[in-house]
């Protein structure tokens, strides 16, 4: 069998993703068993997204402190979302972003045509219209990231067609 | 700074490694709301235990199935699980196992000294005496891995301090 997948030669991204797969399916069934079986409440769907969001959140904070520990500081906002977009993306998804918009205003849309942790989800179309189950991790890392490196930026995503994502980062101003 | 933690440097083994830290807390909290904020009962540690023994499963499949599937069949039991101490284990743990021993009758003890998956975990010490569920996920991990390879095992771990454990593998013999 030749790989067809797309996906890399196996190694701990993969595995992650996996996890992330695996985490969502979790959510989604304690969602299913607590709801009796019917459709989501708009309140469980946001209670699971919080829960996802949080643990992304969590995750990008404690990897980017690794990643960037021995790395002279970042001299402005652009260089931080570069960081992110090339640095960052390729060392937890094994590409970088294919695309980074902004309007020079604190908007950021980045757009990742094969998002890895997206890639065991498009398989199961039965994912897609689950409260975006798939993509509060994604927003949670990137935003956990950010703020580790001293932004705060409230992130959404949009999937039309899975693993194609578009993030939106939008910068927080600091009051001080 | 120096990396003095141990820790290889930052790549996706150790994102794997913060989301399961994070997937343990996770289910660490729900257990304490669930239960009041006293100690869990018994059956709270089970249903917990279990839920990460099942995501650790299905890891493990999934990857081990990742990894194998252009490799050649494997000629018997021990040579699956030599496979697993060295090249799963090194794929995503990025070490090999530190000890392997076997009574040739299907038990098999595999010690890690420092396993990763629990070095986020070895810094905080609430965690040491919570029902195990820092091994739960790792158990299933392997567990499914062998169970994709052929072999039904019953998987435990030991764990006398953070982040050594101690594995151990019993194949349970197929009826056929």
């Amino acid at each position: 069998a030749t790989a067809d997948s797309g996906i890399p030669a196996a190694g701990a991204e993969v595995a992650f993703q996996f996890l992330h797969s695996e985490l969502v399916s979790f959510l989604l069934r304690e969602q299913l068993q607590g709801g009796g079986g019917g459709p989501a409440t708009v309140q469980q769907c946001r209670a699971q997204l919080s829960k996802l969001e949080t643990m992304g959140f969590r995750v990008g904070q404690a990897y980017v402190e690794k990643m960037t520990k021995d790395l002279p500081r970042f001299r402005d906002d652009l260089e931080i979302v570069k960081f992110l977009c090339k640095d960052f993306w390729a060392s937890l998804f094994k590409k970088q972003v294919d695309n980074l918009k902004t309007n020079h205003q604190g908007v950021y849309v980045v757009i990742d045509e094969k998002f890895s942790l997206l890639v065991p989800m498009a398989r199961g179309k039965q994912y897609l219209d689950r409260c975006h189950l798939y993509t509060a991790f994604p927003c949670g890392l990137i935003r956990g990231a950010l703020t580790n490196l001293g932004l705060r930026a409230i992130v959404t995503a949009e999937v039309e067609e899975l693993p194609r994502v578009k993030f939106q980062i939008q910068l927080v101003q600091h009051s001080a």
